[in-house]
């Protein structure tokens, strides 16, 4: 909450506190739907049951409009009101809102809900919680403005005041024929500036972008993005079933970044967790699935003891190689992922090549650099090209492995989020320990005698 | 572009190279500006010059206000037209579009438009470039619509009505004392709604919530997606200088949402590079850099020379110790950059006990499932017990730093962009074979007996 905003939340319990009913109401309306949010998620629960008797289903639907379902636990919320208050207070909500709280109440509680509403309501309720996650469909509301494209300006602007208490936003007006086929839009903005004589067919706007419910809510945003719309309407079989407004596309975006991210460390981050054991638990199943690839690297190893019991100076720089590859490796991936999400991925074959040249730019600097290093401080100079020439080559492998594991996956159609960077950079420790000890034994003669 | 586009593109390219006027403008003028602006960029140079002939500076600043500026090279475009018809262009522009293209222009390019302009425009333009990038300052644009409170709602209208025109948005109209001091905002929705003779002063929300123009973007980002606003008015001493809009947000909350995934990886994903040449050299730094760090970690494995040569096997798990440690601090290095950019960094020391809890949880159970792994696989108790241990403790130590140096950093105001998840798992590298070599220094006699 905002420092200035501390005080009057001070107030208001106070208010809340003592009973006085008329002073809370007057301080509480002057607050932004969204700090009403907050003030009311972060309350005691019995100064919480003080406003659900204060305020009617209406006056409450209006703050959960705002809350968000991943920040609280809703069934607590919910369980203080009477599952009546709640079923109205629900159904008074915009309906993208209410299915987005619902999708998080256990299944009893629901179908209790959807009972207490009237049916029509509870139908529409449950043909939008059946649309899958993370699809347009589960973004949409209902609460739109469409209007017949035979009316004039004037008399569409009659009906735009009307509807204008109930609409979710009314910067678009959507346009249907008498078949309530979407044939247009038309801003506000043209509404107020066009005289009221004027025929909506006219002026509308007919050069529509629209999305379908079972779209890619990514692709929506994205076009919502471009295209810098504050809404975009959701047809079937070009009849409009709802829109999607561009505050749901804010969180989208922000959801899907952190998605991308989460998958570079291998750890979710959408949903932060607060208990330390259930955040070891989310960590545990990567770390351990690497684990066992790990060991593959050590059996590797192992198989080169020899080598290790000839000249122990090997040893001294796996974990250089492997770190210096792995963190390549990491690079590319992460530029491939953004590439990815972009949809920048045209040409699998100009990307490969263009891969390899970075890797081979990158693994030639680094092994000349390792080189010298390794040259002055053990003066020894094949013991240098040895390590040097296995560095260059374990950071092209790393290089392409990085790019290319997230671009073929997105190419065949299979999710990337297995080519996490822990992935890359453990896969990237195993090829780089059998390029390092296969150079090393062209040269260990050297080594021994040195 | 779109597929559906391709087709109409095609058209356009025709009459281009016909040189059929009517036709193309006709169906140009149907494109969605977007459409326009992908279809000009993407257009060789020569059909571009003819499309500059054909359409009025306005006309084509319209087209321009959609450009990305990072997609394109603006110079190019812009030395397309004659250095007059370039700066009648930019002037039409929305001015926050037009500043965002002029911060890509060449400084004499830069200062011969602004020459060519009105004099109060290009000190408008020159104001706005000054503000630093990443601030509310850089974001805004000046084209917003403020009445006078003691207008009537009636008057209000005709007032947007004639401004409706040369706004970038009107769906919030900022209301204005005689001083031009801010105090209030009127919805379009609600101007609508209004009767003609109430007056706005009665009728406006004067809980304003406005930011300064040297405010960080990120913050601007978060309240407007928080309080799911259109636009956001930019005053200095309670004036009203300009409006952000929600467009610009959405390209924020993408920036900002890349620049923590480039610092994860170690890599700049903000701006992808086509050119091979130069991927290798903005990923270069990070990697060498990186490796004397990781020479830190081969002069320790040399300084433990002694115990390798007593017992090669202690090579074996080196790269499987430092890589997971260094997977393990990944993901609490990737955890604690998105808690400071949601901002819920609240007590430092209860979030190090927590960091400290599900180190230990997720260091034990990956320190048992190694100490059974090489329990079995080696037939030797002790050698386990030594790995395992060094894991375990290692995986602690990489938790907690992958976790804190971020956190510390961003207390102390130090900008974490350092703490990339490359940096720490190459740290993890050197305190896990610190950690390997003294824990198997304890056990050493028994390898060496096995």
């Amino acid at each position: 909450m905002r420092d200035e905003l501390s005080d009057q939340a001070h107030h208001l319990v106070q208010y809340l506190e003592h009973g006085e009913r008329e002073a809370f109401l007057d301080g509480f309306d002057e607050l932004h739907g969204y700090d009403q949010a907050v003030f009311y998620v972060t309350l005691p629960s019995q100064l919480r049951h003080q406003i659900i008797e204060w305020l009617t289903p209406t006056e409450l639907a209006a703050v959960f409009d705002e809350i968000e379902p991943e920040d609280v636990d809703l069934n607590d919320l919910l369980e203080e009101m009477s599952p009546r208050y709640a079923a109205q207070m629900l159904n008074q909500m915009y309906t993208d809102n209410s299915v987005d709280l619902l999708e998080e109440v256990e299944p009893r509680e629901l179908a209790m809900y959807l009972a207490l509403m009237p049916k029509t309501d509870a139908d529409e309720i449950r043909r939008l919680l059946n649309y899958e996650d993370d699809t347009a469909g589960s973004l949409m509301g209902t609460e739109f403005v469409a209007i017949n494209q035979n009316l004039t300006i004037g008399q569409a602007m009659t009906a735009v005041k009307r509807a204008a208490q109930e609409a979710e936003q009314i910067t678009y007006i959507y346009v249907v024929d008498d078949e309530e086929t979407l044939v247009g839009v038309i801003s506000l903005r043209s509404l107020i500036v066009w005289p009221d004589e004027a025929r909506v067919s006219d002026v509308m706007d007919t050069n529509l972008i629209t999305v379908e419910p079972s779209d890619d809510q990514e692709d929506v945003a994205r076009l919502m993005a471009d295209y810098n719309f504050v809404s975009m309407p959701v047809v079937v079989e070009n009849k409009l079933v709802g829109i999607i407004t561009v505050d749901d596309i804010v969180d989208v975006i922000d959801e899907e970044a952190a998605e991308d991210y989460s998958r570079l460390a291998g750890v979710d981050v959408v949903t932060l967790e607060e208990n330390p054991f259930k955040s070891a638990t989310k960590r545990l199943p990567w770390l351990i699935g690497l684990i066992f690839l790990g060991m593959g690297t050590a059996s590797v190893i192992n198989t080169f003891d020899g080598l290790v019991q000839q000249a122990s100076i090997l040893a001294v720089f796996i974990s250089l190689i492997t770190g210096t590859a792995g963190n390549a490796g990491t690079q590319s991936l992460a530029v491939s992922v953004r590439r990815i999400a972009l949809q920048e991925t045209s040409s699998l074959l100009r990307m490969l090549l263009t891969e390899v040249l970075i890797g081979a730019m990158i693994g030639t600097t680094a092994g000349i650099t390792i080189f010298l290093v390794v040259w002055v401080w053990k003066a020894n100079l094949l013991l240098g090209v040895a390590v040097g020439l296995a560095m260059g080559v374990a950071i092209l492998v790393a290089n392409v492995a990085g790019s290319f594991i997230p671009l073929i996956m997105d190419k065949i159609g299979v999710d990337p989020a297995v080519a996490s960077g822990p992935f890359i950079s453990t896969l990237s420790d195993l090829t780089s320990v059998i390029i390092y000890f296969n150079i090393a034994g062209l040269f260990i003669s050297h080594f021994v005698s040195a």
